[in-house]
């Protein structure tokens, strides 16, 4: 069977991590694209579909079960007779950088509602159709699931966001050893980085040297080669850092 | 300053940890005692009254924010004039080992609840006092957390479990890096072990072997020794386990 | 500069990762081995030329200073105006699974020297000429390191490899901290599995499942990823295992 | 059996922790101290004397098998009739900071000589003895190996106390994983700070804060906790740093 009976989902896509990834995959799968707003994935399936890939967006809260659950059957109608082939989790949410007296109860809801429910509703609606495919996808089905430094990591001023990093990572773990056995490939990334896009482009950390940040192609790339690893060699975990980071 | 001007406090207290926690903490400190029903708290504070300490009950729900400041609230008042020496999280809630595909939204939902919001809302609330009690407290004031297994090691069928335990840890962690430099002690103890309760009793675990559970009075001297470790010398992490158990 | 004014080494080098990991890196560039003996790499380089590569073999002991030194003058003299682009200690040694009470000190004298001193000569010998490669070289510099289960875990009958595995990766991590800001790559690979070669194939592990073993081509295309990272995103550790691997 | 028919023995005593240990476990037992000169122990042995304990020093070299050997001989003539129930390693070796090109072969070979070498000896002739006790020892016969910031992290500039220090934690977590089910206990302790000692008075760390460097005494003070845990509840490792210590 051919890749082109399957496709590929990412969650959270944007300027960053998600777009790179995106792109990366839909040289050799068709590609769903979830975000909570359209403005954040029109334009990366305008630049897919330029560079003779296919792909669709679909707006979804993967915080809101109903609304993952509707996103999936949207793209089922979409990709009609495809498989899936690889899913990605790269939702970043509930960033509060305070003092722990300072944070509200909301501040750890919208973190553990990004990075933990997010998960478990994506987890959900990808694993099944994964399972689908061990027989005939080209390479082992895969859930690629972006962790940060707060995943092994509980710094101070960090407390929600470490807490729903670290419950992201557990699950992830807990994921991995239900499923490889079954086929499918659960993987960590540990970013350990600022991102290089836009936003970020002001940002000096590494006394500025060049390549201080992390490039999201290279984190795109990394996340292909989990991927292709077959089923003998899965990695469950990796990090990913610039030469200039601290750790 | 005595340290009968101090007061402890415990969450999640039952025929278990918390039980033994509050036996022994009580015998230097009165000690408040939280638990969603008065049938969970009531016998203990019996017991540690006819031993000749000082106990109090208070029906709480620490997932629920406004029910764990009203418990606080009616502590200072039962302790008008003390200062907070020691809080323990014990609660344990959301344990469901299931296939991850028949886990529902509510056990994930149950669990962060329990194990994750429980903390923060507790946190919030003791970290205040406990700051305040740092110039006098017999011993550097302290909070500890009790974590499972679960907390370093995701596995498969635990995923909603993990996910709770491992936000819990990484929530201790940025609380200990944040308070111990303001001289509040922050400690996670990871219980690696089935309790030796008589809920328990019929379990056979490591082959039956004597001591193969875990006694809860030997959970309770741990926590009473991070509680008594001078400022020079804080652990922020250990594990506890019987001796024959695999790990 | 093209690629083929670099070479690569590998060092323990047999029937393997390490021949899997030269034939990898063979297509990239002429690739020096390492073993104690010719006969562990005599046909490698025989393969390598056969499929158009160039390979030389050089006897050497990597826990002998002197031997290695040598080793690497040998290698300067036939690949003379190379600059060195990756090497990859893969040394396994000191594998004494007994009793701790039954191990002799020879046994760990025999790990130690072979996965640590082997990797403090080894890295000595490369890591300058990495650094003088890290202007032109194709892909950064690289040094990687094989561990194994025992590097991160130290079970019951395994003391003396437990030891020298963890130093092995001490050293790595050590090495990654400080070479890294200095854009030679050391990454350090958990290879938790046992390897799929002719002298494990009565081997019955993982109930005999299919892909039960790691394949050794698997750990060499992970090398070979591993090699190409840009610098923007270098990965410190990476697991393998097997999808049917406990752990 | 009262526990004047037990004895304790501290490998690698001068003017911090080995102090410390030897008069905390001298309260309970007869105390045989290591050391490789008379001038590290004499003045120990006096003053454990002088408050009414029993103390022996013994002049030996941990890295070298014959000379253990034959420092527990002579410790079983002075201590005749007596049983091991707590032995603590202590040995600090080999720790040179310097850039890794600097470092020498010899370098290497101190550290793991001290730290690996020097743990597997002393594991060798006391865990014998240990097993003997386990029926009659007051508190579960233990075995303490003292970690530093090294043993969990390989920092740049430390590479060969990096090594040896993870090797000893290694083969520490082999040991617990094979002793602890035969009722010996075997603990590390990760010393993550500077020892508060003549030696370092000097020494500005965490901004000059009191009680920045860990107390000796509080070190102590964990191992008699470790030693006096009950066997269904083993804590195999904990961390101890001071209040302002960044981790």
């Amino acid at each position: 069977m051919a890749s082109n009976t399957f496709y590929a989902v990412v969650a959270g896509v944007g300027a960053g991590t998600g777009r790179s990834v995106a792109l990366r995959f839909a040289k050799a799968y068709p590609v769903a694209l979830l975000a909570r707003r359209p403005e954040s994935y029109n334009e990366i399936v305008e630049e897919i579909k330029k560079a003779g890939g296919q792909a669709i967006g679909v707006s979804a809260d993967t915080s809101d079960e109903a609304s993952v659950k509707a996103a999936f059957e949207s793209i089922k109608k979409e990709f009609a007779g495809r498989n899936l082939a690889a899913a990605v989790f790269n939702v970043g949410a509930g960033f509060a950088v305070k003092p722990f007296l300072e944070l509200k109860a909301e501040d750890l809801e919208n973190s553990l509602n990004g990075n933990a429910k997010g998960l478990f509703n994506f987890a959900q609606q990808t694993l099944p159709q994964l399972l689908e495919s061990v027989p005939d996808s080209p390479h082992p089905p895969t859930l690629i699931v972006t962790g940060a430094t707060a995943s092994i990591r509980g710094s101070a001023r960090f407390a929600t966001f470490a807490a729903s990093k670290f419950a992201a990572r557990g699950l992830t773990q807990s994921l991995s050893r239900e499923f490889h056995p079954k086929g499918v490939h659960v993987a960590h990334a540990i970013i350990d980085a600022v991102i290089d896009i836009p936003r970020t482009k002001e940002w000096v950390v590494n006394d500025g040297k060049e390549d201080s940040k992390i490039s999201p192609d290279s984190i795109a790339e990394s996340y292909w080669y989990l991927h292709t690893q077959e089923r003998s060699g899965f990695t469950q975990e990796l990090d990913l850092r610039p030469y200039v980071e601290k750790f």
